[in-house]
Formats: structure tokens, C-alpha cells, sequence
């Protein structure tokens, strides 16, 4: 287990590479000479660049894409804050290894590998109306697990999670890393209906005010309002960060779990793009707040990685174009 | 040649097909049972709806996609409007012929067929500032050229353009059919500078009068203020639609060619989806005045096809995830 305090995980969140600003320099001077105006491939531009920088390399690869999808269960169910009864978490946990999910077929259609890493689904954290969702052992323990998931060979990561209940933790997290109170940051999930959301809210409150001792450290935070999926999400992404894989956050729950590490760390999330900005009520503000412009604006509030995957296409076609397009010169075509 | 007057165009823009609503309804019910909120796919299942209905078949296919990229020359050019010589368009078709262009590497991770239609480079339209860009037979002609191009068997068919100065025309039939003087609609194209935009404005003015007459037909707008490949994409995407075949328009050029369609009859768009909102000015309003929200947004605008290519993959995924998901009762998953 890397993590065995919260300061040691705190100090690793505190060095960050920041990725080669070299490689970068030169992937941009390589798209002003291939053929076409320069800029007009618009963010497929600045994702080669990026690829670049993460990847350390002018050239970089996509022959290994990963998408890992973290589940957990969560005591806050216990308050109504779901349209689907707990036990759907394991039974879709079963439909990703039956191939029946949209994960599968996105991932297939991603040429991404698929792994899917449940965290202790027998036993789910704590109901944190009234008590810490995780103690700092259980919340360590998540987060080594998606920290050690990540291996270093990885071209690009996706990062998507399921959780039945689990958009009330990162509405919870996202009230406490950026204020604004419940009512700002929690939408309808799966499906609730107006009773349902105002239950959310209700929660949210509850666990803002239990919690508020612990709310002005973001790793507090997020053991005592989040999941164990979610604590696994910012272990993952402190690992790609550490191994030079780039990574694509996917929707709301994603998005709020990797969300401490930007506010220990001024450009924690440097490394990750947005893949999308989901239906979910909160997503598009919470991008905001992280200075995290979206890819894709599709209307998709699933989860499971499912935007993540669709994003991939579009950093595959960056990729191409930067590396295989014909210069003005190479192609004979007269310039400005 | 298929359309030998003005008349017999119209006539084929007003008669057109109107998709299979029996095919779209069983895939927006299947949708409905497949293990996800419902809803939770976004436009991911308004596309697998709208593949059905336009295929004629519930469970749509796309087995078939094809990229064509029309060629042309304008006469306008000699206004100064574009940061790039003519000269260019030849060489970009030779570009795509030898694999070197933005469209040749978006096509093939697109799992597309592309497929180049030079139209007359030798002969450019006249220049709509002192004459028609073309007289009727020549309009048609292009027109016709458009329509033999798309043949049934395509499952999807993505429309795109190359030709030095296009951005003009465009802009110049998009003010003839919606109004708002040149200003509204002119953009820097390829990246022509402030004086550059002006002259935009000044010649769309100039054609705007000089063919004032003309203007209330929107036949007649595409054939005095528009080009050879625009004409071809107006006849292509009239095409696709007596053929059953879907369409994903490209960006401001592509959408501008299309636009009298919509023009000559309330639905005439409706088995097309814009691919994506172009960077250059005008086409974001342009979409708005058609009522097609764009799929992607990503700051592009090269043309080429190429946004229409990045679209494909939206479009296959929404497929896959509509074909190959598992329903509720199939993989065992408890419902609300």
C-alpha cells in the first residue's frame, strides 16, 4: 500500500512533475508546418501538445489506451438519494464483465482496454449524515488501490466509476472544495424526482455541517464525504501523474473526485482533460471552477467511463493528424 | 445528367421522403429497456433513433461510410479574399490524393471511404461582384455532379469541401437566405486579416445587389453567390435523401451549400446532423437559423470534411451502444 498516513499522501499530491514543455514546444512547431491554416484544427492542436508534454515525447503513441472503471457502494443510500436500489452496483458490475454495458461497446469501439475494479462492494462506507464515509485507514486504502492500478505503460488513461447513490458524495465534495451549498452542485443522477433531489440537499446539508471541522483539507474531505470509488479515482490520477500517463476525466462523480488534487496542488490536474461535460446539474460548474474546458457536450449523464471512452476518438484523431499529415513543403502546397 | 432545368430541381427539392417513424420509434423503445437510465445516452440514442428512421430500419447499420470532399474554384478571389492563392485548391487535391491532408488520417481512424470530386479547378465561377458565379446550366451541372456522386448502398455519408475563397460564398448565400448584411456572416476563412474581412463584406454587398433580383429563389441565390462545390453538396445532400442515406454536414461552407434546401422546403434537413460548429464566425448562427445543434464544438475550421469525419465516430458508438447493449431483463439488473 504506497499511502500509509494522510501526510504521506499528502506530500506525494505535493510533487508533481510537470510534464516536458520541450516536447510540447516541438509538437506545436510541428503543426504551424503541416497543411493547413495554421490553428484551424482547433483543440486537436493543443491535445497533440498535450499528449507531447504528458507523454514526454514529440511523437507520442495511443497503442495502449485503458479505461478503469472504479465501483463502490454507499452508506448515504440510506437517506433516499437514489432512483435504483444499492444492489444495482454489483449487478452492473456483473453486466460489465457480461460485455452488456455501454462501457463495453464503447471501450470496443475506443480500441481501449477495459478493467473494472470494485472496492469493497460488500460493505459499504459510512452514511456520512452521520458519520465519516471512510476512516482515514479505509479511505487510504481506496486510494492506494487506484494509485496502484495505473501502470506506467499506459498511452492514456480514462477514468469512470459506478456507484449507485454516488453523485451525492461528489455533489458533497464539490460544495466543500468550492461552496455554494447542496442545492448548487446536486442534479437528478439516475432519475429522482423533485422529493428525491430535495433529500439530496438535505443530506448534502447534513454531512456539511457533521463534517465542517474537517472541510478546509481537501483529503478530509474526501474521505469524509466521498466513496471508496471516488477515493480509488484520486489515487488513479496522482499515479498518471507520477508515470506520465495523460489521462481523460469522465463525467460529474470523475470530475469531483479528482477534484482535491487541484485544490492541494495549483496544477494537480494539468495532466487530465475533460472528456465531457455531462447532463448531471453540477458537472458544467464544476468544470468551471477547475478552469477544465470540456471536449465533448453530448447531453450523457452515465457514467461508467462512458464519455471518457467517446473522447478517446477525438485524441486518436489528434494524434493522426499530428503525426501523419504532409508538411507545405512535403506536399508541394504554396503558403500564405 | 439528372437535372436538365431550374424546374426540375425544384420539383426534386419538394418531393422528398420523409424516413421510416415506425423504425425510429421501436429504436427509441428498445433504448428505453437497455441497462442505463433511461436517457442517460444523451444524443447518443436521439442518433440511433434518427439512423433508423433515415435507414428505414430499427436496427441500423454502417458498415458503408463515405467521406466526399467537392473541389472548386471562385472567381471572387480576385476580390482579395482569401489569406491563400487559388492555386492552393489544386494542390490540396493532389494533397488528398497522396494521403498527406488532415482528411486522409480522419477518414481512415473514421473507418471511412473518402472520395475527391474536382469540380471544373481550371474554370472558376465567375466572380459574383460583376456576374453569376454561374449561369443555370453550369449550376446545374455541378448540382448533378453532387447527386450521381452519393449512391444508395452508403450508410452514412459525411459532406465536405476544399476551394481557396469558399468562406465567401457561403457567406454570401447565407445573408441572401437569412438576412443580416454581409458583416453578420463573414469570417477570416483561412486567416485573412482586418482589411481582408472587409473586402468580404464589401464584394457580399456588392453581390447582394448586383443580383438583388435573383435572391427570393433560393436556387437562384446558390447559383449566383455560390461555387461549383457548393452546388455539388446541395445536389449530394438532396440525393442522400430520395436514397435513404444519413448525412453529417462538415462545417460553415458545407452547411451554407445545404442551407437552400431547408430554404425550398421546412424539413429538408432533417436526415442531416451538423457534425460540428466551425470556428469561422458565421456558422454558428448559420445552425441556429436551421435549427441543427451541432454534435461536436471543438474550435475547428479547415473544412476538408474534417469535422463531419470526427463526428463519425459519435455516430458509431451511439450504434454500438444501440445494437449490442444488454436489456435490463437480459443481464439481470434490477429496475427503479
Amino acid at each position: 500500500m504506497p499511502f500509509k498516513s494522510l501526510d504521506e499522501l499528502r506530500s506525494a499530491c505535493l510533487d508533481l512533475p510537470n510534464g516536458d514543455q520541450s516536447a510540447a514546444d516541438a509538437a506545436l512547431r510541428r503543426q504551424d508546418v503541416l497543411t493547413k491554416p495554421q490553428g484551424s484544427l482547433g483543440r486537436l492542436e493543443s491535445i497533440a501538445a498535450w499528449l507531447a508534454r504528458w507523454q514526454g515525447r514529440e511523437m507520442p503513441k495511443l497503442d495502449k489506451v485503458k479505461v478503469f472503471v472504479f465501483a463502490g457502494n454507499h452508506g448515504v443510500t440510506a437517506q433516499g438519494v437514489s432512483a435504483y436500489p444499492a444492489e444495482v452496483t454489483v449487478q452492473m458490475v456483473a453486466n460489465f464483465s457480461g460485455g452488456g454495458a455501454a462501457i463495453n461497446q464503447l471501450a470496443r469501439i475506443a480500441e481501449a482496454e477495459l478493467e473494472v475494479v470494485p472496492l469493497g462492494l460488500d460493505t459499504p462506507t459510512g452514511d456520512f449524515t452521520s458519520t465519516a464515509a471512510m476512516d482515514d485507514e479505509a479511505f487510504l486504502a481506496a486510494v492506494s488501490a487506484g494509485y496502484d492500478a495505473v501502470d506506467a505503460d499506459i498511452d492514456l488513461a480514462c477514468f469512470g466509476e459506478m456507484g449507485i447513490g454516488n453523485t451525492t458524495p461528489a455533489a458533497a465534495i464539490s460544495a466543500a472544495l468550492f461552496g455554494g451549498g447542496g442545492r448548487k452542485w446536486v442534479g437528478r443522477g439516475t432519475g429522482v424526482d423533485d422529493a428525491g433531489l430535495d433529500r439530496k440537499v438535505t443530506a448534502i446539508e447534513a454531512g456539511l455541517t457533521l463534517h465542517a471541522a474537517s472541510l478546509t483539507d481537501p483529503l478530509k474531505v474526501a474521505a469524509a464525504l466521498g466513496g471508496r470509488e471516488l477515493a480509488a479515482i484520486l489515487g488513479a490520477t496522482l499515479a498518471a501523474r507520477h508515470r506520465n500517463v495523460p489521462v481523460l476525466l469522465d463525467g460529474f462523480v470523475c470530475t469531483a473526485a479528482a477534484a482535491p488534487l487541484a485544490r492541494l496542488h495549483p496544477n494537480g490536474l494539468a495532466h487530465t482533460l475533460a472528456a465531457h461535460v455531462s447532463a448531471e446539474a453540477g458537472h458544467r460548474s464544476l468544470l468551471e471552477a477547475l478552469g477544465l474546458p470540456p471536449l465533448l457536450d453530448l447531453g450523457m449523464r452515465l457514467g461508467e467511463g462512458s464519455g471518457a471512452c467517446l473522447a478517446v476518438n477525438v485524441v486518436r484523431s489528434a494524434l493522426e493528424c499530428h503525426a501523419r499529415m504532409a508538411s507545405f513543403a512535403e506536399a508541394g502546397v504554396s503558403e500564405k
